[in-house]
């Protein structure tokens, strides 16, 4: 099978990689692919060496599947030359994300889209939205969820490789005594957080957190749940966690929130009051898994429940939910 | 007059001596006490030092000021010799905020407690309780408040000098190659988050916020407040941030809400959708100001505002409160 990687050296382009090797995807024939700026470099894939091809509509002649994860501007401009080539093309910007005809997928909640989804791009949701689908969706099984109000603890990665570096080369400027020089963020990241550096829309809201909300409400099939969220960078590498609060339609037990997500395949329980062992980015990096905890009822709503998550953003974020959508993809 | 510091060795009373200085406290006599560990050092105010004393009974004698911030099991002991000794206090721990007799203060708001408390201890609030209600309080005249869901990010200067030293010291050796090795806190620090510190009890929340949501309830005089916090250690110095979601009783205008922090004292209004700018902990750490920003309707919610505020958890959230309690109680 013949697999394209668009953005193939960014921070989600490296983790498809891995990710490719790691679920022994079966590719035979790789093109990774990026900008002109990577061009003369090469990735390393299943213990070979390959050469980064500039991004060309030609590029796509004979591909299979096409995972992009270039930024929207990119997605637009060449993801139909990769339909039109024939390619299985996954999305991983948010350029068609919100199309009414465009399935957008987390392969344990709405995987069943793929199997009927036509000659059409599958986009991979954010990363955040993901996150919180991924717990919101077993709860649905308790009772019926009226509303929900996130805050996020989002990680440097999501703003790409050049973000993560940043908050490094930051952090041992600030040790030296530096001050900071902002590049890829507007403020400083070190030792700092800010509201996400996205842009604040009419509604008072940022990009990222409509983005958050609306794919919510789309994955979970509630185009009118109530759900309000606040986006907050941290000085964090690369997993997200959520600070959630849940109202069900009516009250509900800590027992019954543990039942639902217990066992759920991609979601790990950690409520481990006793010894203050909860969900945080250094036991959700690197792993597959959202992790979830902190389920407590909300002393201040009789139907409402509390929770804390956290999840890789670059693997169930991002990359691994891309191929688990492949996976499906090639085996329908 | 005789000012006594008890724990001025630590991070809050580090800073109260440089609030007492530079507010022109009328300080005549300082005596700084800290435990026997403290002993041979100094401490400098006023261009002068003063050598650490070790904390006794006898040592509050003649004093007319006595702030504490050495713990709750230090006030409890000690507290009571101060009174005796005829000397003002203000305690900075958690021993008897939620005592009925006891005041729990934030002059802004309920500064006319002062007036007529007797002879009792004056509590000075948990740092995030202060950041929450100088914010709460004047939205109170906007409308009724019905419910307040919280999620915090809190920096290490909570837990203490070696706290922050520990953020330092373990994110050096993260950017060295160490594996972290946590001793202050249970989990590492450094480019990682996790669910707060305080022991978690028997509701499900942890001790601290379980305070932040009584001692909210307590300074707004309203104790049946439905409010629900979750608190959440970040890797910052000493400026914690709050996400505030604030259900009225009707519907209530971005304008209005606006209108009713600022120029408030204490409160930094700082909304710039253009730019950006809201409040972060590298704002808010050093000043005086609690600042806040990202006021927006939520969309979830007809009669709820969402909210982000910032502010330095030693001066207004610790030291800075308790001093301005001092000034209250030795000007009335």
């Amino acid at each position: 099978m013949r697999v394209a990687v668009v953005g193939v050296t960014g921070a989600v382009g490296t983790e498809i990689l891995r990710v490719l090797e790691s679920r022994n995807f079966p590719v035979t024939d790789l093109v990774p692919l990026a900008s002109p700026r990577s061009a003369g470099t090469t990735v390393s894939f299943n213990g070979k060496e390959f050469p980064v091809q500039v991004l060309s509509r030609e590029a796509f002649d004979g591909v299979d599947v096409a995972l992009f994860s270039a930024g929207a501007t990119r997605s637009r401009e060449f993801a139909p030359a990769a339909m039109a080539a024939g390619a299985k093309v996954i999305d991983n910007s948010s350029a068609f994300r919100m199309d009414a005809e465009i399935p957008l997928v987390v392969p344990e909640i709405n995987g069943d889209l793929l199997a009927n989804c036509g000659n059409v791009v599958v986009a991979n949701p954010n990363c955040a939205a993901i996150l919180l689908t991924m717990v919101l969706h077993p709860l649905q099984s308790v009772a019926n969820i009226e509303r929900v109000v996130v805050s996020t603890y989002q990680s440097t990665s999501g703003a790409g490789a050049l973000a993560m570096e940043e908050l490094l080369t930051q952090t041992r400027g600030f040790l030296e005594g530096n001050e900071p020089d902002p590049a890829v963020f507007e403020w400083p990241i070190a030792f700092n957080l800010f509201s996400h550096n996205a842009s604040v829309e009419e509604d008072g809201y940022n990009g990222e957190e409509n983005k958050v909300m609306e794919e919510t409400q789309k994955i979970l099939g509630r185009p009118a749940l109530p759900i309000s969220v606040t986006c907050v960078r941290v000085p964090v590498l690369r997993a997200h966690c959520e600070a959630v609060n849940v109202e069900f339609s009516r009250e509900v037990t800590e027992e019954e929130v543990r039942a639902a997500l217990d066992g759920k395949p991609g979601v790990r329980l950690q409520d481990d009051r006793e010894n203050n062992h909860f969900p945080m980015p250094r036991s959700a990096a690197g792993g597959d898994d959202v992790w979830v905890g902190r389920i407590r009822r909300d002393k201040g709503h009789p139907r409402a429940i509390e929770l804390f998550l956290s999840g890789d953003q670059l693997l169930k974020g991002a990359a691994l939910n891309a191929v688990q959508i492949a996976e499906v993809m090639v085996n329908s």
